[in-house]
């Protein structure tokens, strides 16, 4: 068995990428690793890894040397960014994803789609479930429902196999410029272990969802083995842990020391607060009965997001 | 003022021209038609022809010597001919949007786009109404719903003004083949004016919504003038006639003789009665505020899609 993964030197493609090789939970001929670069090498000679745009003609040519029983398609224009640069997101996100998905229109693999709770758009309505619409509000939550909408015709049609999962936050992304909004979850994780200052853009009020990307990536694992008939839904909202930011720094202070509560301000930023604060809570009964998993406690987040 | 139309030597695209050159509903100075071909010409000066893909670069320069303030999309690759050819879908219905949209995005014109019921898919609830989700179930219905969410975002960002109308079953087709299933609606009232044989492939009990040509065009043409707020939705449900296939061969024996009724017969075919039988009432109410209309009546819609 292949797989491939785009988007494999991201922040969450590195942590499935690591699951994959040095946990082993599944069995693999080559893992095919495809990014616009790799920062770092693996040695493991089942990897090979392709530098380029996933979606250019060439790299897609090289990764076939290695025809795919499973793909992990994460590589994505970050929303804060396809918003400033509509088109940059148009090429990666929309036009990027129907190129992959045309080249894997012949091998039918299971393509598994990191999709996102931007679809619902803003602001999100008192609940949120699996019978929730979407009504994306920004170019990426556009982009995202286009991407679920095509992999669900393509499965539909035969062409391969497709599972598109709504992520929430993921955290905590390493340090530094993301392209992301919600950057100030992954930061104040950061910031909690290592007792460090740190002014929240948000209130301690502010409600998100929040799942680990270690966890992120089991579901990912788990979305690819799952068996589904051609006809069921392939579109699923996950289940994630809500809590509020001070929730989270109540649970870093217990895990951490009592000290980093003195350590964290707040400045909030009212239209931050307004996108990333109010999240409201979120039934995920469809992924739940198949096997879908959240974090499990503040604590297990917190410990499998920054280590304790 | 300029006018654009695609698929303007369509059937819709057609009624369109001709309503806006003889009976002058708005003045303009410039009406470009592209298609692919026109069988008949236009004397009028106002008018351009354009040969070719819309989406063809080549076209799209040809048409911004007259650059466009309102733009009626009615192009399109039908539902069944889409679901036959996924490639040709995909590069009209898909592909070609997208090139269209992103030729005006610098003119930022009012767009209007003909979108389809097929955003719904099959079964239909029991009621479809302005709530109803979309969840397509055919290349054709996904293709239209991307077309719409592109629509979306382009107006949230202000790059141009979008409407796109969910037009039902529009009637009557010019004989002869379409690539449309839902042919058999235009079939049975040509052949209840000319007072032929006709056999039905649905039961006389099968319901669907009925719109004739010259009240799509009307409510089209309503699309481009009506004010609406930059954050206000853009898709619309649109108001049709609901009726059974036997009211409708009831009217036409009233408005054509009473030898209409034995001349229809009917042999339901499983599939067709399945996707085209089993409409459900609906309810627009969101665009009869804002003054879209259905024909009136039964003996009304039969008139103005054949003529009595």
């Amino acid at each position: 068995m292949n797989i491939w993964i785009t988007g494999a030197a991201g922040f969450v493609g590195s942590v499935l990428v690591r699951y994959l090789l040095e946990e082993r939970p599944v069995d693999f001929a080559h893992l095919v690793l495809l990014d616009k670069r790799f920062p770092q090498t693996h040695t493991d000679p089942r990897v090979r890894m392709l530098e380029g745009d996933f979606y250019d003609p060439a790299v897609l040519e090289a990764a076939a040397a290695h025809p795919p029983d499973w793909v992990f398609h994460l590589a994505s224009v970050p929303g804060a960014l396809a918003e400033r640069d509509f088109l940059l997101g148009q090429r990666v996100n929309l036009e990027g994803t129907l190129a992959l998905l045309e080249a894997l229109r012949a091998r039918s693999p299971v393509v598994v789609f990191a999709s996102s709770v931007a679809v619902y758009g803003a602001p999100l309505p008192p609940l949120v479930d699996d019978q929730t619409p979407a009504h994306p509000s920004s170019s990426y939550g556009t982009q995202k429902l286009i991407g679920e909408l095509l992999l669900q015709d393509y499965t539909r049609r035969g062409y391969l196999d497709g599972r598109a999962l709504r992520l929430p936050g993921i955290v905590a992304r390493p340090p530094g410029p993301s392209g992301l909004a919600s950057a100030f979850m992954s930061e104040l994780l950061h910031h909690l272990k290592a007792g460090t200052p740190y002014t929240l853009p948000v209130s301690p009020q502010a409600r998100m969802w929040w799942m680990s990307a270690r966890c992120c990536a089991e579901n990912l694992l788990h979305a690819a083995q799952i068996p589904l008939a051609p006809q069921e839904p392939r579109v699923f909202l996950l289940p994630a842990l809500w809590a509020s930011v001070e929730e989270v720094v109540a649970e870093g202070a217990r895990l951490f020391g009592s000290d980093r509560e003195e350590a964290i301000r707040y400045r909030p930023d009212p239209d931050l607060e307004a996108r990333f604060g109010r999240y409201p809570p979120l039934r995920a009964e469809r992924a739940l009965a198949l096997g879908f998993r959240h974090d499990g406690s503040l604590a297990q987040m917190i410990a499998q997001a920054v280590g304790v």
